[in-house]
């Protein structure tokens, strides 16, 4: 894995660049389609590469690790062949998930000990281990367990955590890059910097993570409940310490109009159910804004979700058309609304980093910030 | 509408033909897949036109009349423009959903007074309401309201219900024909051949329906929990009497090692939820007999579904990840059984129609009829 930096902006952190892979060129900044049980609920394999364009998208090791196992699906040849996905694929360790899934968990330093949420068994995720569910799966790009707190956490609390977080990374990145050395994969694992919403701690988090030389670095613990102007704040206290020539992806975010606010702080690499299950629950976003599809001001609608959208679902069509099949509660609402709702991100990443080439992408900021002001 | 009777086979009542609409050319035999509320649960109109090449659709009038409404269908370009289908519809009356799915209805000669499964609200169907609903949605084949029975049912109910659905059908149709010829509409109305399970009543029936010269005619009452020895029974006593010229629909059948004994006896048009529905729950019909996919037997089966199957879904995917899918309870599972099922009906009556225009449908039967006698 290799990362090609090709533009910055001279007013803010944003950056554009190309992340090399095993399975394709990756062009950042880049939104991360999530598909937790490899698959992006209610979307095509063939949807996602050729309608969406989507370069990359994101599966959960919790999920996977319990159905249908990583074992079965390295038999299978591995994630990519296991789901027909031939580009890449990032995992997380499924730290978060056991923090806010899973029963009876028990952390120690040796790792978690766990209860599956399907059928009770118990399970332990270690450092090792989910670097090896990983690698059964095959990914591109993998991720060390880290502790996730939840929101508020105390200072101590959360320099425990972190500290944890780092002896575990440093744990996992030695392990993993003797598995790599010995298999030759070309995979990379990306360090995660925690410390809650303490920017010394995110601080010290990332300066001690830095000694790995890792190709990539990840901030997690945000949208765990914050106010989203914290979760600002932690990225632009945690980005100008990672290495500028090395891709930097924060995890679990964000909403539309925060995209900008992400790359502006330095952002390469982001994720989110948000798009994909807002889609399903009949919300929908468009360049006119959101649109709750279930309000009876659609029902004779003619005209399509969003004018200024080139996707399936709106070139093909009616408002009154997705509001009858939301209403009827038919599938075919999930997969038209998803299909939107990632062209909209995907898009705007594009137009994002079309903006960071072409040198304009304070304009760019500027105009996705004017609305939010004007309506202040 | 017109039929164009191309190939008879010498042997058996099978007949290959072409019917032309005002949208497009269907080749027959044909199988109709079940767009009950303007979807084919789980399918892409794309797919349903490319990957599968469907030439006609069914749509329910009675989910459509209570949602979204056939005037807002109307309003809205018609059932067509509205979900973007641009090739045939077919229309049943809202007969059979008022008999099996709303709550207490009351049958006069006037017609049915029932209350929506949905919300309570009470309707009434008549013999010209049922008819302005679907020219509100713009079938190409529209069908008369007739008296659907439950099985078993007594010679005199069936002879009264028979009775009552050959008047509704003189009233549908002559309705029919001065709206038709107001609005220059180019479809057509297929009156129902019913009689439960009486060959006489059949008979007299059809000798009734006859008067009318419909373009089309159809047979109705079947599936509705009788032996399928009856069904094809009733159909064999059916079919010589409809014209030789005009196609022949019989509703709601059948199993796929069915569709070749519907087709030996004349039937030229068949619709049934069997393949989309039990997609849905798991069965999936493949050429080498059913596959449960929830079976442990398919957890690490690296094959495609169906090696003999060109759909994307046996292209795609192995049997161990449509299990997974099914397992997890992801939506992709039903597209992916749905379009296979559906191509697997398709393909079977792609291939009737080569064996009839090429003379070997016999020998086609006879192959169809074997595994059911070498394992009986």
């Amino acid at each position: 894995m290799r990362f090609e930096l090709q533009a910055e902006c001279p007013d803010t952190g944003a950056r554009a660049g190309l992340i090399h892979t095993g399975h394709g060129i990756i062009e950042t900044p880049v939104f991360m389609p999530v598909g937790t049980q490899a698959t992006v609920k209610g979307v095509m394999q063939s949807d996602l590469a050729e309608e969406l364009d989507a370069k990359i998208i994101l599966a959960n090791t919790y999920h996977l690790f319990l159905r249908p196992g990583h074992e079965v699906i390295r038999e299978l040849g591995g994630l990519h062949r296991f789901m027909s996905w031939p580009r890449a694929i990032l995992t997380d360790s499924g730290g978060f998930q056991v923090f806010s899934l899973s029963d009876l968990r028990k952390i120690t330093e040796e790792g978690v000990l766990f209860r599956s949420h399907l059928d009770g068994d118990e399970h332990m995720f270690t450092p090792e281990s989910t670097v090896d569910v990983q690698l059964a799966l095959g990914s591109d790009i993998l991720m060390p367990l880290d502790e996730c707190l939840e929101y508020p956490a105390s200072h101590e609390a959360a320099n425990q955590a972190m500290q944890r977080t780092v002896r575990w990374a440093e744990t996992a990145y030695g392990y993993f890059e003797r598995q790599a050395e010995d298999t030759g994969s070309a995979s990379a694992l990306f360090p995660i910097v925690q410390g809650s919403m303490f920017a010394d701690l995110r601080r010290e988090c990332a300066s001690q993570l830095l000694a790995l030389n890792a190709p990539g670095y990840a901030i997690g613990g945000l949208s765990v409940g914050e106010p989203r102007s914290l979760s600002l704040e932690m990225t632009e206290a945690t980005t100008p310490l990672l290495p500028r020539d090395r891709p930097r992806y924060v995890m679990g975010v964000g909403m539309p109009e925060e995209l900008a606010e992400y790359v502006a702080r330095g952002v390469d690499m982001m994720d989110c159910v948000l798009p994909s299950r807002n889609a399903r629950n009949g919300c929908l976003f468009t360049s006119g804004g959101r649109v709750i599809i279930k309000q009876a001001r659609y029902r004779r609608d003619p005209e399509p979700l969003d004018a200024n959208c080139q996707c399936i679902t709106c070139r093909t069509y009616s408002r009154a058309y997705l509001r009858h099949l939301f209403q009827a509660g038919e599938m075919l609402f999930s997969t038209l609304a998803t299909i939107h709702n990632l062209k909209y991100y995907l898009d705007i990443m594009r137009q994002m980093r079309q903006a960071i080439l072409l040198g304009r992408f304070r304009d760019f900021l500027y105009n996705v910030r004017k609305p939010a002001v004007e309506s202040s």
